[in-house]
């Protein structure tokens, strides 16, 4: 059913399996103990760095069905979408795979568009189990939005690491795991932010308009989630979001809002600038380390706010402004089902 | 509910509204007066190829909405998609509507794939009105997957043209229109074909494949359907998919199986070589033209399997064949319904 932009899930459908695949710069953050694989260098056993993107995708796939002790032909659909034109990482994934598929964008906020779109097909009847997915590669990412990596060039504090990562779930009408509750779908806020150094403040809007429309569709309160966690906004976006939010009276418990692009690395030591960024960013984080909390029983309902940021080189050669979605998923924990 | 790879909606969505928008090409084809809007030259009053698409999805939101007598307001979501990277022209007509966006992607397919989903929020009821919308621009293409235009490069007869134009319906859980019945989601085929002059060839197994599953899956006769129509084959794809269809045992009755591409232009007059294409071809030549011969009650029950070609610049440069993929939707007008 719907409430405002708000689907909600009756029928509570089950993540029965998780995975994050990273490369070689998220093995030396935080999270490494929660990926499943990570890989040694940015070149995967391939000869260019779309072709390891497509890898780390099919590896993030490969290993959610196999942890949920499935066969890819047990999965009736498959949703995914990633930053590179036309999201071939996702349609040659799709061809590995064989499954049926439905390719998605939202730019670094796919993980969330899979998942709540995965979810509905669930709830409503429309699928038995779902596989979701999405991928980012920093190389490939920096050669098609900007400048090729051994160009060595610099960038303003304000600039965001893209994520060498690719993460999936599997979604599923019965079995035992994490219970997706609830999706509020983002519209398009743009500020008139026009520079792609800046996404986080750029995106930052939009995070809190879905969180917003998330708290007020389904009547909750601040203290309603355990955590909720915006999905790559760095440093300079997450505390915009944090004014703006506080701004319009929504003033969360300390300790339970934060930023995937804010724990994928160590701000201190990695030259990550303002943060984690890209399509695996909140991907990793979320179906890696954050369900990994969830199913330890620390953590047992939160809300994620996956953000992206829309443009395209090409819109930002014509002086375009980067228009911002968010959309925003609940999970629970079994217990709190 | 779901059989096999096919959806099917019991709640029949409506499709209240459906908009057709070209350009000057499009209004010296044979279905020029099946459009509720045709632009006089392929700028559109833009200052760019990229901006003029983006104005003929807006155009066709716009009518579409303005025809079911709405206010954007008055919609739910905006599912879109589109061949520009990143989908620029879908996520730009998202930041000028301001409804929640799902961003999709499925290159010339992306007409079904939204009409599919769109219809499953629809009879599952998580949504009361959708909007999808998808659409193409030759000289953006051109530019972005082969060269400039202004180049005047040559190109074989097997190579497609694509068609400038945007295609929009609004879907609703009641009042009266045409009924959307079925869709059957399409998986990745690839045999091998690599020439990006001859996509026609490469997407035909695709939508071979959708069309046995649709007719398996809904123990359907190929003379269940007054139409079944592919998206974009063009000539020599469209024989190819003869060809295949008759040795798998299906074969159509006279007239009753046709190609969008080998509709929407004249052929022996127009230097369109192989046909029309693009995911403004499917669009148009749907919502347009073939829904106006279902309301005049010329047919009654069609099966339109949009087809797509997942490319990109990058994975023809790296040597890779292309992924292909076809979406089915089953329609009917009302009185069959």
């Amino acid at each position: 059913m719907i409430q405002g932009r708000t689907w909600i899930f009756k029928n509570k459908p089950t993540i029965i399996s998780s995975s994050a695949v990273g490369g070689p710069f998220e093995a030396q953050g935080p999270l490494a103990h929660d990926f499943d694989l990570l890989h040694g260098d940015l070149w995967i056993g391939q000869d260019s760095f779309e072709k390891a993107e497509k890898k780390l995708q099919e590896d993030a796939c490969e290993q959610a069905i196999h942890k949920a002790d499935l066969q890819k032909e047990d999965i009736q659909f498959f949703l995914s979408g990633d930053l590179m034109n036309q999201v071939i990482s996702s349609s040659f994934t799709a061809r590995t795979l064989g499954i049926p598929f439905l390719g998605i964008f939202g730019a670094c906020s796919t993980s969330m568009e899979g998942l709540a779109l995965g979810s509905l097909l669930i709830d409503g009847g429309y699928a038995k189990r779902v596989l979701a997915a999405t991928s980012s590669h920093n190389a490939a990412a920096e050669k098609q939005y900007r400048y090729p990596t051994e160009y060595g060039s610099q960038k303003p504090p304000t600039a965001q690491w893209t994520v060498t990562g690719a993460g999936a779930v599997v979604i599923a009408d019965e079995g035992t795991g994490l219970k997706v509750t609830a999706a509020t779908i983002g519209r398009v806020i743009d500020m008139g932010i026009s520079d792609p150094f800046n996404m986080g403040a750029a995106m930052a809007p939009a995070a809190v308009d879905t969180i917003q429309t998330h708290f007020r569709d389904l009547h909750l309160s601040a203290s309603d989630y355990d955590l909720v966690v915006t999905g790559d906004l760095g440093r300079v976006g997450f505390q915009t979001a944090n004014d703006l939010l506080e701004k319009q009276g929504l003033r969360f418990p300390k300790g339970r809002f934060y930023d995937c692009g804010l724990m994928i690395y160590n701000l201190d030591e990695q030259p990550v600038l303002s943060g984690g960024s890209g399509a695996g960013c909140s991907a990793c984080v979320t179906f890696g380390h954050i369900f990994n909390r969830m199913r330890k029983g620390e953590l047992r309902k939160i809300l994620v706010v996956a953000t992206g940021a829309l443009l395209s080189p090409i819109s930002y050669q014509q002086k375009e402004s980067i228009p911002c979605i968010a959309h925003a998923v609940a999970i629970e924990s079994e217990e709190g089902a």
